[in-house]
């Protein structure tokens, strides 16, 4: 890993590194908060893993959300990488549409050529990511949660929803929660994955909170002002499939909000806290 | 004015608005925070205005310090215009450096050709956008306070000793504190303001401490891991000058922090609560 930079926030430390990642086949960056060292119980950390949307980096959460504070107060280390595989072998959309290829990952491991080689963020955030993590800082691996926001959002639910016993915690700002029903998800999954549908459903946390035997526990904040919500986001489908299985979550429709880090950074204490309280 | 963008942050809205203004000769932008309605006093809230430093514009605090939860909470607006005159008839410095012209007003009203016509930031924050703001928005400008970062904290500190019947309250960031000793403000003063170092000390905050007649109140926070400390920000020369004209202020290096907006997200609701304080 390398150090691409460090500065003291609330007391604690933010930084970013960079190192080379196997999943993606490509150096990968990632922001890491440190709280305070005096807010360690037996020096190590719970830990939030923030997953963000579509075209942004591992920049936007840690400049933009206002995080830090109560995770220096709680005493929580948060992760947050980038969205995607980058550098000057990654291919992008041959569009360069902001909705597909670099900062927009989604999450998944693509099958298809040419995105296989490098855009595999479902290993790299499930497996590769949390290793690195728990060898490099001082965290307690059994102890962690997930978030994320919009395409960072589905991230995720789908990768809670895959590996409960590893992100024991769920919360999202915004998600997409059906991408197979909707053009983001449409788009991106089609072109990651192919045209097998059966495919998709693997990434879809509409239909993954059908699946799993566990019970689980999951918050969702979705502004009403947003302008992605009627054809991008429709939480109603989550909620309805969790419905149906009769898992447990919390859907808050805050009025008035937009899809904004205005919106992330009103409510991010409130998920932080409701991650600590279960972690 | 124009409303260019409005979101909903905290309960209460971060509008931008953009104007013709007289000062300037331009149009200017500038960012206001309107807490929840629930939280004015008789309608009206107090008022801080911020100013940022060089390369900002009015975006960076109101995206970055996370400022708008403790704004929402005590019940105050918050203003952050840009920091310089904008626009296709603008001048900006030949070499297009970042110390200078565009995102560098300086605070001061240029008496210089080419940049007299535009370049006038004092007028504007001291006279025109407070008149603005006081017949627009719910304010009580007889409880108004000045802050800010840098460049911005240079602003602030000389607004309000050469004003501090209207700004009553001030603090900053790593402010310059002496732009008449430091490159930044050389460079700055001497373009702006012509050869003529006694138009200099009308705008150096460690020449008008020793000045004003009244008792003032300041608070100073300054990194001790600041990049710019000691060529450009040399808080030690205003602590002299202060204790010399026995003016009060307050002093505080902080261990380890740097420049960066973190460092004042770290301690803007210490601000913020200092000004309510006062105001």
């Amino acid at each position: 890993m390398n150090l691409q930079s460090s500065t003291k926030s609330f007391g604690g430390t933010q930084s970013i590194y960079s190192h080379a990642s196997e999943a993606c086949n490509c150096d990968m960056k990632f922001a890491v908060y440190l709280p305070p060292e005096d807010k360690g119980g037996k020096g190590t950390f719970p830990v939030l893993y923030w997953l963000s949307g579509l075209t942004c980096t591992e920049e936007n959460f840690i400049t933009k959300a206002g995080a830090q504070r109560i995770a220096a107060e709680l005493g929580v280390v948060i992760v947050a990488p980038d969205t995607s595989p980058r550098g000057p072998k990654v291919p992008d959309d041959p569009d360069e549409a902001y909705d597909f290829g670099l900062g927009a990952g989604f999450y998944v491991n693509a099958s298809q050529d040419p995105w296989s080689e490098h855009y595999n963020m479902y290993d790299y955030i499930a497996r590769e990511l949390p290793t690195l993590v728990s060898t490099a800082f001082p965290v307690d691996a059994a102890r962690s949660g997930i978030f994320g926001h919009s395409m960072g959002g589905h991230g995720a639910l789908t990768i809670h929803l895959k590996n409960p016993e590893i992100f024991k915690t769920c919360s999202a700002f915004s998600p997409i929660v059906a991408p197979s029903q909707v053009p983001w998800g449409i788009k991106a999954l089609s072109n990651y994955l192919g045209p097998d549908e059966a495919a998709w459903a693997e990434h879809d946390a509409s239909v993954l909170v059908s699946r799993i035997p566990s019970k689980t526990n999951i918050l969702i904040d979705q502004g009403t002002a947003d302008n992605f919500l009627k054809e991008q986001l429709k939480p109603e489908i989550f909620a309805a499939a969790a419905d149906r299985a009769g898992q447990s979550y919390t859907l808050r429709m805050q009025d008035g909000y937009d899809h904004s880090y205005y919106f992330i950074a009103s409510f991010v204490e409130d998920h932080v806290r409701w991650h600590m309280e279960r972690l």
